[in-house]
């Protein structure tokens, strides 16, 4: 088989670069490890920058999400007993939609097959060679039988633990990492959301995170130990845990029912450089992870699809290899800054267990200009509804 | 002996103290350990926030200020080859005023003999005692003899190193800290300053200072290693250096020459609470110190002895002990906020000897962000000028 542009993983990086790439009249393969079914069922982020809900309506994807996404003005801060809106809408005129990942998925997913564009679902021992070469080439299985696909380009959108980023050499790749101690214990259920917008808050127990996914779908998360295991929290216990954390004129107001999905994540900031090796691309988390604080991860991986099909619409329609040679620089100045982002949101909203007395008083501090300071509200704002490309 | 008020400390917080409430008819005698030529001759801090020049000529000091004191409506900070202007006057419509401690320090205790107020220099074996009673009484000794005054409050202007903190019993306060893994090797010259404004910059090297007194009086620091010693710094070996790590365009303006002062200070975050213990009050160093990044230390004191002002003003001449009761409270809540700013100007712009690749990353990403972002300038510029009281 010979394509233009092999892509490694079917999530939502490597679908909106397809949609992207195939509206350019540029030719693409997607090779994805897992079922489709399973990467339907992931339950991911929520979130999504001005710039992120744009680029799905120019690539023709914003149907669904203009009916059930939820425009967001603001969200809160809750620190202790105090409680900062960050309004969005009156610092800066901008605002950001809820609409969960995996709605993203499924639209692009659906845009993809109505395409009649190659997907390859539960490709086993996947294998990219000659990425250093004009000649990369993605090897596979698929129901024991060996494929083999010639291509111009290799887009790495395979995740942390992909093909993509482990087949670069050592020498060639710097990794850059914070591992947090603690994680995230994350429910969804189908009931009311506490309030309408989302709350982030550092309770003396330790951070909580009040999201949804539509009116009548919420998405709780409390902080939790790294050796805790899901088996440890019965429907009972996160809600009465939750509801503990919540600011007080809350408490009464959270809806509770049993939980469709529980699970740890583990939080972690991580960047590899440069974001290029030869004819291989990595885009989204097959690059770098941001903790969750601040739902910048999702946003990331489109800025980066963006960039790249930036580069390949250049080199394929105008024989200008200029935005190929600075897709990595162009996309890391971005994810550095948003990587900055999530990491300071994540020192200022959770209880780490190693810090010092003046830590913590710096934490305190830290929240306390904030709500003094329109500025260093200001300064959260633009963050939080994503930075210029 | 029998006065109202005794102040422990000569340096510019006791003897602004003692003018603030001379003007207000309450009567003080001031204890110094030291003698006056001492305390004349130390070098520190020559950076003046608005509301403490405001203050220094509500005090009737602001003639010589009015006259020497250098406007500056910015400071550089540099990074790696980047400059960013923090324009007060821009962003904020305020300023700062250059003017050296010691000469505040000078004003204050001409002021104070001009009025024919009590100020004991070289006093030794100073003790406080009784200061959880109605009657603090104050020992010390003058060549050889032992006085004692009986007094309403004693306020601890005594440095870091004073005797007032000491004498609170330990469990009675708590201290926060933070020891930073550098100091700086400051010098003073008559030379003209590199240019106009301050610049702080981070260079790969390590942090330095282009500061000044006058526009004939030059003050430089370099960031050096604790175990460093002056003596291993020839006034040649300095200038050498500090060229080195000066912005390339600014490198042949540094005007070189003999210095005037040569010295290795440690850098520390300190905060002890509460300030108050009975009728002893702490205030500026004696209760907290900043690391000298964003030059707080001085317009911490001037906001401590403020508070301190009024209160005592309430208590003499309302009868009213609503300020004594919450000065602690108050001056904190302000101390904080600079110790915060101090603290994260102090991260951004040093070479951390321990930092771990990711946290240099974010130091830059920090630094990109700050030049991006008007609104993160203006919180920068908001707490340089000084806080709200």
């Amino acid at each position: 088989m010979k394509t233009q542009v092999v892509i490694i993983g079917a999530g939502p990086a490597g679908l909106l670069l397809g949609q992207l790439l195939h509206l350019a009249g540029i030719e693409t393969v997607i090779i994805e490890r897992q079922s489709q079914e399973y990467v339907l069922s992931r339950i991911r982020a929520g979130v999504l920058e001005q710039g992120t809900v744009n680029l799905l309506h120019e690539a023709g994807l914003g149907a669904r999400l203009a009916k059930e996404g939820l425009v967001h003005h603001g969200f809160d801060l809750a620190f202790g007993t105090q409680i900062l809106n960050i309004n969005l809408h009156q610092l800066l005129g901008k605002e950001v939609t809820v609409y969960g990942q995996t709605e993203v998925t499924k639209d692009l997913a659906n845009a993809r097959s109505a395409a009649h564009l190659t997907t390859i679902y539960s490709a086993e021992n996947v294998s990219i060679t000659g990425f250093d070469s004009n000649h990369p080439k993605v090897q596979y299985q698929l129901a024991g039988k060996t494929h083999e696909i010639d291509c111009d380009f290799i887009a790495g959108c395979d995740g942390y633990h992909g093909v993509c980023r482990a087949s670069i050499p050592q020498n060639a790749i710097k990794e850059y990492e914070r591992v947090y101690p603690f994680g995230w214990l994350g429910i969804l259920a189908d009931t009311k959301p506490v309030q309408e917008e989302l709350i982030y808050g550092n309770h003396p127990d330790g951070f909580y995170l009040c999201s949804m996914r539509s009116p009548t779908r919420s998405r709780y998360y409390l902080q939790c130990t790294l050796d805790d295991h899901v088996n440890h929290w019965s429907d009972e216990r996160f809600w009465q845990t939750l509801q503990s954390r919540l600011p007080e004129n809350l408490q009464a107001a959270l809806e509770t029912g049993p939980s469709i999905e529980k699970s740890i994540a583990p939080l972690r900031s991580f960047v590899a450089e440069p974001l290029r090796f030869g004819r291989l691309f990595l885009a989204g988390d097959a690059g770098h992870i941001v903790p969750p604080t601040g739902a910048k991860g999702l946003n990331l991986a489109v800025s980066d699809v963006r960039y790249l099909s930036w580069a390949l619409m250049e080199y394929y329609q105008e024989k200008n290899e200029s935005g190929i040679q600075h897709y990595s620089q162009r996309a890391l100045a971005r994810i550095w800054k948003a990587e900055r982002f999530s990491w300071s949101l994540t020192n200022l909203m959770h209880q780490f267990p190693d810090m010092s007395g003046f830590e913590k008083k710096m934490q305190i501090a830290e929240f306390d200009f904030l709500m003094s300071s329109e500025s260093a509200q200001r300064a959260i704002a633009e963050n939080y509804v994503g930075l210029a490309y």
